[in-house]
Parts: C-alpha cells; structure tokens; sequence
C-alpha cells in the first residue's frame, strides 16, 4: 500500500484494519491451541478471554468515525488496488454494522445452546430435544436474514450465504444445482456399477499414529507447504487455522485406518497453501483475504480432489506409503488410486466420496433455504431429508436422525448459507484445472512424473497472489476465461470415474 | 470482591482489571506458543501482533481516566483486601504511565527480533551478531529504566528491579550478596573437596525421551501439579507461562542426561502450582497476582531445591527412575541424592547446583547493573564475565559466549533486574523450610515417607492463597516471624552439605 497526503481517510482506514489484523492473529492462536492444547480446565477462561477479544475487535469495527472515514475515501484519488481494498473493507464494514448488537448476542446465546444441546442430542438420537432448542436458533437466523436482505435488497437467503460467498445469487445457485440434480443419480448409478466388477485390495493395519504423522507431513511436503511458516497437529476436528505466515493444520489419527487422516491432511494442506500464499505486501489489508469459501474448498479440493486422488498423484503417493507402514499388495499404485476413488452412497457428508458429495450439499441446500425463507419449520425436516436421501443416493434414512439432520453442527451453530459452498468449490476446482490442461496439455503426465509445479504455478498466480483484489466472477474469468460453469465438474467426474 | 454502591470507582477499576486479566491471557498462551510451537516464519508476524497487544492493552492501562478513579477509590469506604487490590493497582497503574506507548512499542518490537535472533545466535556463538540486535534493546532498557527511576526516586536499575521485586532496593541486594560473596567461595571449596572423596555412580544412558517424559509427568503428579489445568511441553529456554487455570510448562530433553530435565521440571512445578494455587475468587484482580518474582522463585526453589535435593525425596524418586529407565545401580536412592547434591563449578547457571547457582546470579547482576546505569557498554560485558566467572568460581569462559553472556534468555527479553530474584528466592525458600521445621518436627520424616501434604498445605496457607494480599515484607513476617534473612540459606546450605 502506498502512502499519500491525498488519500488520509484511506491511510486511515489501513491503519486500523492493519490493526484488526494483528489482533486476529492472537485470536486464531488462542482458537488453534484451544482445540490443540488447551487442558479440559483452562476451557472457562479461554471463553472468557476469546469473547472479551470478540467485543473488542466489534468496538473498533463499529466506531462511528469508521462511517466517515469509508465515505470520504471514496472521495480520494485512489488507484485500482487501493479502490478494490476500500470495497473490502466497504464489505466487512457492513457485516459488523448491518446487525444491532442484542440481535448478535441474542443469537450467541441460542446457538451456544443449541450446539452443547447437539452434542448428547445427536448420539441419543434425540430429533423431538433438537428441535426444541434449534427453534430459538433458527428464530434468530430468520431475524438476521431478513435485516441483511432488507439492507442488501436480496432474498433472505441469499443474504445469509453472501457472508460467505459474495455476489453469488439464490437464482445460480438453482440453476446450477438443478443441473446437477439431472445427472448425478444416474452418473452415481454406472459408477458404483462398473466399480462393483473392480477388485480393490484392503490395506491391513494397524497403521502407527507416528508413522501416520510422518506421512501426512511428507504429503505436506510434496504439495509444497511451506513448514518454515506452519504445522500440522492433531484436533477432534480438523481444521486449517492460524496466520498467513504461521498455518496451523490439524488432523486426527485412527489406528485402524490411515487414508482418511493423509486425505484430509491433503484437503487442509490445499486450504494452507492459499493461507500462505496470500500476497505478503498486502496483509493485514481486507483485499488480502481470501475471496470466499467456495473459493477456499476450491483451493482445499484442488489438492484433495483433483490432486489427492489424481491417477498420477497415487504413483507419488505409493512410495511414502509403503515407507511408513512396509509393503503391503494394497499399497500398489493403481490400487490406491482405486481405494481413493470408491464411490459409495452413505448417510455421512464430510465422509462421502467426490461423487455423492454434491447429493448431500443439493439436499442440505433444498431444506435449509426454505427453512430460512419460512417455507418450512423445524418439524418438516425429517420427512424431507427421507425422501430427498432417497431420491439423490437412495438410502433409506428413516428414524436415523443421528446420522440424518443431527450429523452436521452447521445447523446448531447457525451457519446457514455454507453448504452451497462446498460443491461450488469442487465445481470451481474442476474448472481450474481444466484451464490448466488447455494451457498446459502435459499436465497429467506432469503429474505422473512429479512435477507438480505447474499446478502450484497456475494456483498462486490465478488464486493466492489476487486473493481479494476481484470480485468472484473476475477472478474466475481472469483465471479461466469464463465464471463459474458446472460443465467442467461434470467432465471431470466423467473422465475420472467413467473414462 | 463484593459489589457496593458505595464504591463506584473501586468497581469500575475492578472492571478494567479484569477486563485486562482477560486479554493478558491470550497475550500469555501466544508468548508460550511462541516458545514451543512457533515455526521460525511466524516471527514477525507474531512480533507484530504482540506488539499491538502490548499497545492496546498499555492505552487501557494509561487510560486518563484510571488516574481519576484511583483516587476516588482512596476515598471510598473499601474493606482490608479491597483496600490490598487498590494498592496493587496503583502499583500496576504507576508502572505503566510511567512509559510512552511509543517506547512500549519500540521495547516490545527490540526484544521480539533480539529474541529470534539470539535464538540462531547462541548455537552459533556470535558474540558480534549478538551485540548488533542486543544494542536497541538496551537503549530501550535504559530509556525505561531513567524514566521509572525519575518517577520512583530511586535509581535506574533498582527501578527496574521493582517491576519483579516491589520494595527491594539495591541497598539491601549489595548488603546481601555482599556477604554471600564472603563465604561463598570458602564454601564451594570446602564442600567440592569434601565430595571428591565420596564415590558417586553416573547414571548409563540413553535415556530416550518418551521415558524422560512419562517420568517428568509423573514427577509433576507427585507434586501435585493439576493437569485438568496445565501441561508440560518442550522449549529451548524452559519456562512456566499461561494461565492460572492452563498453567504451560515446559522443559527440554538430552537423551544422554536425564536429571537436568527431571529437576528443570521439579523447578517450573513449583512455579506452577503457586500459579494454580492463586485465590481462584480474585483471579484478574492485582490483588491475586504472584507477590513478587522472588517470592515466585522461593516457590520453584521450594520444589527443586529444599524438596527436590532432600534426601527423603530422593527415596521418592528412585523407583520412578526405575520405572523409566530400567534397573542401574546408579538409579539406588542415597546415589541419586548424591548425583543431584554434587557440588561443581560450571558455565551454565540453569544447571548450576544449589551451592555455585548463587555466584552465577551475583554475576549477572554485577554485570546488567553497571550496564542499565551506562557504567558499561555491550562490548565491555566478555572481558567481565571472562573474570568474575575465574574469581567466583574458577571457570575458564574465554571465548566461550555460547555457554557464557548468550546462555541466557533474559537479556535478549530485556529482563534487567530479574536475576537477583532467583537467588533471593533461594534464600526466602531455606526461610520458608525453617519456619515449616519449627511448626513441624518431623517434616523430614514425613517428606521421606512419602507425605509431601504438609509442604504443599504450609506453602498453600502461606505463600499462594494470601497471593499479593500483604507486602512482601509483611507476607515474610506473618509466614515465617521475620523478613528476608539470608542466614537461613547459609545455615541450609551448611546442613545439607557439611552437615
């Protein structure tokens, strides 16, 4: 950023989010060692200590003269970066300011009564409990929607899904997901019928949680994170936290199998290399962040996705396995890949495959909407979700709420608007690498033969270095000539698992 | 602390200082994370954001209107422990008006890259890179400490020193080690030369880590460290950080020497349980704060010198040895009470025994004094070393900075004034075991039995409830009948090891 006498509201403005900045570095270290570290005992005054930063940091992106000093740089002569900050900025300012402050603490309440509640609900099966307490928290999420959209002049939804994915519209997301709705069960259907005729060998454990780690950290290594600015740890849930120059990855290790912690460990390094690929000049400035969270899983699935589970990818893969846990048949090349690309319809989200994953987002998208926008209530979930799982992946649901609507802890914590996310970022991916073979059509031999540069290339200077300086639809259309389109998704799917 | 209408202003100081209590915290586990997590890359990001830290909270401390408040609080009608807070807020509140933000800022941000630095330096024994990055530190240090010594009228170093021992004045510190200087060397010398007659079995290694670990947790348990509220992890400096209720310690291993990190913990244990041991009801009022870095090291001096070196406690050790490490005739509990009591002169003050620790600190101190008064530059600090390390103990240093004026953290961290704690410490430890003997005559019975309660509930009744309720003087005298005596340490010293 440059300084100049001309723009002080600007200069102004940069200073105090440079400041908001630092601040949020100590609070993601205080989040990452709360799930990392943190003794049972010391959970009261951590909350006690993350919430007084919390009112903090809302005080200083509430003060009043923020107001005025967003107003008369617009004013000023700023160039292309500094114009595309002040949108940024523009952007959050509105966030902390759109909704009044007992509204917020109203809802802090309600979900956090909700998501302990969760936590014995779900295992007790117990949906009649849930809804009792996820009422109050739908209640507030229904108010804050219809303030933002009132605001924004969009549909509530949509409002709530714009703090995650800016600019993207209800209509899109329709036409898109109604797209896929047409092919995807049948697509699911010739997939798991051809792989049932493939043999696929099991690996046999146990798997030791120190080789695992080595593992993981040299998949870490080969897909280029920087461990000079970052770690991997173990969480209950896996997360990719931190700061830009100081990623903090964690994952969880099972004795009995390995592939989900190295696949997720992939999925996370995808997240951290866009962490730390963020343009170094410009942090602590909005325009420095990352664009949205589909943009993030994009990033997070090119790795895991496109990458992870890439026939190329497992020739790279084997040697490290078979050097953490000996020789095994299963840790043959082609059999690998195999076992990363078994599709198979199962209750679980965050556990399904790359083909039946946009089932359960298209499912959660179709309900969670309607719940906003008032269509329905908290009781017609389940009937939905049975004839919906039904319908996408034919499985049968009934009475399972367990592993149904109480899987997920997106509803009790009111994120409501972060599904579409996932899918349009494994939509994104595919289309970024669809960009990378037009540019480079030797890229899957690349691939086989190691060389992976060309993808991080591609990432860093499509995605990381931009970060935030373009709207999303720029950004992809600077990065692959045209915004989002589903068709690469589909061709990808396609020549992966039917070519 | 009960709540008055009567006492408005008092209230609101309580507010401010809780509110303080609660960002000190994440200041805390980020200061801690730092030193065992941290990868290098994150340095100056963390620097950064410590530092705008420091900043906010040195604006909540110097806030004009505290000023206003304390002295409506003196006139309030506040019972004895309020009245205690209050002086210890106007002490916390003298403190910091004392300093400009800006040289706050300049300090944290000379010591930040000192620190990093020195981190590489030390291993690398680079005395003239070392000065380089040392030099704005101590400008800074100076700088602090002629505008605290203008405000207390008193002199600079001893200004400095007030910040960890509140009411020690140089006076009493030149008057003590003056004394200890005298008999000192005599004792060393009489007591290495008694030794060499007395055959001692050296432990055979390795000792594998995860074995030194399992046996310093186990060493913690039975000192009674609580670990639902703390942990202990690995740095290269060991330390106790964190909170009251997430106590961090941390320690480091050899695998060719184990009873440097077993007693390096016995040591930050006992900081630990003074800190889990605070009144948990005043926890972020001034008044429940450790009452002064001396009394502190009494606490860890307690645990790693009058327990940790007793004879009784060695029985209690021996079997955990064993468990660690196998069967070894050097592992049988009168040797391992003679391996932890030997008596050497040394470069390293963190492994210094009991008897030669104190010339190291006498040392240090006669060395930052003259330093902080500007009586010496950093160049000048080698030769000085070099000859009072031959005079008080007779050890060659030439040369040698990594293990002579770079072993230490404390410079790096501007720390000035600190070192004489640790040896005051020592001696308010030999007083806190004296008054235990009179109260209980069979003390050293019961520790070598076993029953280590006594201690803890003598130094729980004593030392961590009554916190900074009483001066340090006052907490001496109603503990043990009398303030600071060193002849306690010396006649301790005489008992153990010509007795």
């Amino acid at each position: 950023m440059s300084t100049s006498l001309k723009t002080p509201a600007y200069e102004a403005l940069a200073a105090t989010f440079q400041r908001l900045h630092h601040l949020q570095h100590l609070q993601s270290i205080a989040y990452w060692d709360q799930a990392a570290n943190m003794p049972p005992g010391g959970s009261q005054a951590r909350g006690a200590a993350l919430a007084e930063m919390a009112a903090l940091m809302h005080r200083m992106r509430t003060d009043p003269k923020l107001r005025d000093e967003l107003a008369r740089a617009e004013q000023e002569p700023l160039d292309a970066l500094q114009r595309a900050n002040l949108r940024e900025m523009q952007r959050e300012w509105r966030q902390s300011n759109a909704l009044p402050e007992s509204l917020v603490q109203r809802a802090q309440l309600a979900t956090s009564r909700c998501e302990h509640a969760w936590r014995t609900q779900r295992p007790a099966n117990d949906w009649a409990g849930f809804v009792d307490t996820f009422r109050e928290v739908l209640a507030t999420a229904r108010e804050e929607a219809a303030l933002l959209a009132e605001q924004a002049g969009c549909g509530r939804y949509e409002a709530l899904m714009d703090r995650f994915e800016p600019g993207m519209t209800c209509a899109q997301v329709d036409r898109i997901f109604g797209e896929v709705r047409q092919w995807l069960p049948g697509l699911i259907r010739e997939v798991t019928e051809r792989q049932s005729r493939e043999p696929v060998i099991a690996p046999v454990g146990p798997f030791p949680v120190p080789a695992q780690r080595v593992l993981c950290e040299q998949a870490m290594r080969l897909l280029g994170f920087d461990f000079d600015a970052g770690r991997l740890d173990v969480s209950s849930h896996p997360f990719s936290g931190g700061a830009p120059e100081d990623v903090r990855l964690t994952t969880r290790y099972r004795e009995d199998e390995f592939l989900v912690s190295l696949m997720g460990t992939i999925h996370e390094t995808g997240h951290g290399r866009y962490e730390q690929g963020r343009p170094r000049e410009l942090l602590g400035q909005p325009v420095s962040l990352a664009r949205s969270m589909a943009i993030h899983e994009s990033q997070s699935l090119s790795f895991e996705m496109q990458l992870g589970r890439h026939p190329g990818f497992a020739r790279l893969l084997a040697p490290l396995v078979r050097q953490a846990f000996g020789e095994q048949p299963a840790f043959e090349a082609g059999n690998l890949h195999r076992l990363v690309t078994r599709v198979k319809p199962g209750f679980i989200r965050v556990d399904a495959d790359e083909v039946t994953y946009p089932a359960h987002v298209i499912l959660r998208y179709e309900i969670e909407r309607p719940l906003i926008e008032g269509d329905i209530e908290p009781e017609d979930i389940p009937a939905l979700w049975d004839a919906k799982m039904m319908e996408l992946l034919g499985v049968d649901t009934r009475g399972n709420y367990r592993n149904g609507p109480l899987q997920d802890v997106h509803w009790p914590e009111s994120l409501f608007g972060y599904f579409p996310c996932y899918s349009l970022g494994a939509m994104y991916a595919a289309q970024w690498f669809a960009a990378m073979r037009r540019a480079l059509p030797d890229l899957d031999a690349r691939i086989a033969a190691g060389d992976l540069a060309p993808v991080f290339d591609w990432l860093r200077q499509h995605i990381w270095l931009p970060a935030s300086r373009y709207t999303t639809d720029e950004l992809a259309i600077r990065a692959s000539g045209e915004a989002l389109n589903p068709a690469h998704f589909k061709a990808h799917l396609e020549a992966r698992y039917l070519g």
